[in-house]
């Protein structure tokens, strides 16, 4: 056979730099990369490929890439809500971790968020967490692509009850999955300027400029945060962290909301890029990100999920539409944040900033076969004008129909292929009983 | 048979006065109407029943009130985005509605809207548009329950080429659906102060306060029309309305937007209610209305999609998940619009506010049964902690499993039964090819 899957039948959304639209082509996937794009003529629509997939006249898109995410924490999913941050982190997310997360719940937890994420049309996470070793098994299992970082914290988390083995301890999960699969690339995760000491945050930096890892940080996330670091440091925390030699082009600054210019010209002379999370931002309170800002300065952006803790759900698809609608009413300017820029955040803009643009985020000859099909038969995406319209403002997650990722089908007319979801659901229920207790 | 509907093996939130949540009742439904809520026991799970609906461990919940719609204006769905108010409308919606819109548009864009909603959850809506009588058609078919009014503008419009007549119009539809159906109640939509002359709104008032309908109003909705009005009229939108004694407590004002807290007094003196289109609001960057003063002040307040031309799409679980993550972020407070709060408003709040709090929205014995199931056996479901931050902050549209109106059973397993959703989408299709031209 000359490919292994062909895809056919649907408008191409290619989001590559032209953001081509192709109307009814086919892509032909060999060895998990995208060989070709071809327009469809009749006498190419045999095309040789041991698997076929019909789009049924669906959007086929690249797989969508959530920049930020804490996967275990699917566990915690809507555990507490509408409470004031330090209430909720205190009385119930710390105390819920220090108690559940172990190397079971995170594996299971992680087994959760693959699929669901999965199943919502996301082919490539960004982590950080704790016992990150679980993550990457079930990261591994699920077939998924994923930037994985073990978290770095000076207090004692879980797995790491000594935080001065905090380091060594994200040092040695780097290495140890450095080579174990294509789809999987370690980072190193450094929880926020607050949490970690100058010495913590230059040790890593240390280690991810030795090794080349993408070095992830939550940044300026709260105003609280922001004050908190003027105080101790008569710095923002991006002039602090830049003070510290921290910020380079690996480095992902995850929130990033309550920056001044000055700080947004620091992350530009220094290329590191952002991640928003914006329905978690929202529901936290925590302040909403000067995107448009941003984008004029010419940073890369990603969009996030953050953790269900906080969204409630890993659907990038409401990530998409939320940022787009929150810019614009806080802008008082419906022109901010079009659907092709919403898009491009979501994939290409997204990989980018992860580190993984040259493989993956739009649907390029040469590139990951990591595509993702919308089935548009259905009343809420009836009738179709404009595919980048429907894919910000009226598409959900569970209109994903099909999901490759490195040429694997793991979604199959929304059936999940490489995991068991009813047995992962009744194990996730099973702890969330516990959990509850 | 004693019943002819019962519902049970699910978690009923009935959105009761005390917002009692059942773990494992039984819903049994009699000519329509909730008969009784009953307690799980053994000896009862033989409850005589012509059909019985298993939940399935899922949510089961008063069907949402969409408060604010136009429902043949599905056909626009993503046809222009992200675009300047003026250029939207006079470019892209006005001509598309004065050249597409007529008495066979109106009816399949209706049924197309109706389908939506039912699928997702949606079991009453209160619609404004031209050609009603053709969405009452449209709606009728379906069998969802529907506040239906006539537009009354002083321009011409689809249907209504004579301004001069727009009352009259406004009034045959009201007497012809007046006793058509128990789930059509029919209304006088007047589309804004700044569109309507005093003289029309004076007898638009005059017929609604004669035959007792509901009197809908766009008010308030952008800077723009404040500003306009104030000049014209040296008087707030609502101030102007009210000095014409436009205000009581049948009057459903739209939007509400800029409003100052003199004109919250009014609106709370006048009884009159208020219905939040926060998506709409949101992408067209009209502005955040303060909702949270409406609450505190005890007004009456329900959510509505707008229309699809503006959203885009009718999904109330995304409307729910928005208004309480976008004020949440406004605020800089999490602790607003709790989950509690944001389903009452999409549920018995919108039922008070378009007249109907007294038979449905709600879960109670004597009520109408509008009932919708969600399916949780879902990844982005799981675990399932409290069902109340699920429905707001996790659940889709698509997550609906079953839907009933007034007892019927108009979703089953996803599959919508009252209507031929293949076909409808067809014809949507073809109207839209002739639209795109």
């Amino acid at each position: 056979m000359k490919f292994d899957t062909i895809i056919h039948n649907g408008i191409i959304v290619t989001v590559n730099p032209d953001f081509e639209i192709i109307d009814d082509g086919i892509i032909c996937v060999k060895d998990g990369i995208i060989d070709r794009i071809i327009t469809k003529k009749p006498d190419q629509s045999g095309t040789e490929s041991k698997e076929v997939i019909d789009a049924k006249g669906g959007i086929i898109m690249p797989g969508l890439i959530n920049t930020h995410t804490h996967l275990p924490m699917t566990l915690f999913r809507g555990l507490a809500d509408d409470l004031p941050l330090l209430v909720w982190l205190n009385r119930h997310i710390f105390p819920a971790e220090a108690t559940h997360i172990n190397s079971e719940t995170v594996f299971y937890g992680s087994l959760l968020a693959c699929a669901e994420m999965l199943l919502s049309g996301t082919t490539t996470c960004c982590d950080g967490y704790f016992h990150e070793h679980d993550v990457a098994r079930a990261v591994h299992r699920s077939g998924i692509r994923a930037v994985l970082a073990q978290g770095v914290i000076d207090f004692p988390a879980p797995g790491v009850p000594d935080p001065v083995k905090n380091i060594e301890t994200a040092v040695q999960f780097a290495e140890q999955w450095q080579a174990v699969s294509p789809l999987i690339t370690p980072s190193i995760f450094c929880h926020s300027p607050y949490t970690c000491s100058d010495k913590t945050l230059m040790a890593a930096k240390n280690e991810s400029s030795k090794r080349n890892l993408l070095l992830q940080i939550h940044v300026a996330e709260t105003k609280t945060e922001l004050e908190q670091i003027q105080t101790g440091h008569n710095k923002t925390p991006v002039e602090y962290l830049d003070s510290l030699d921290f910020l380079d082009e690996r480095t992902l600054l995850a929130h990033a909301i309550w920056l001044y210019d000055e700080d947004i010209d620091i992350v530009q002379n220094r290329e590191s890029t952002i991640s928003v999370t914006t329905e978690s931002e929202m529901k936290l309170a925590s302040g909403i990100a000067p995107i448009s800002k941003f984008l004029k300065a010419g940073l890369t952006v990603g969009l996030g999920t953050d953790s269900t803790a906080s969204n409630n759900n890993l659907d990038m698809f409401q990530e998409m539409d939320m940022t787009a609608k929150l810019h614009k009413v806080n802008q008082l300017d419906p022109t901010v944040m079009d659907a092709k820029t919403v898009i491009k955040l979501a994939t290409i803009e997204g990989a980018k900033a992860i580190g993984l643009g040259s493989i993956t985020g739009s649907l390029e000859a040469g590139k990951q076969a990591d595509i993702i099909i919308l089935d548009t038969n259905a009343p809420h995406l009836t009738p179709l004008y404009h595919p980048e319209s429907h894919i910000v403002y009226a598409a959900q997650g569970p209109d994903v129909k099909d999901v490759l990722v490195a040429g694997e089908v793991l979604v199959r007319d929304r059936k999940l292929l490489s995991l068991d979801a009813e047995d992962i659901m009744a194990k996730a229920n099973e702890i969330g009983k516990i959990i509850l207790k």
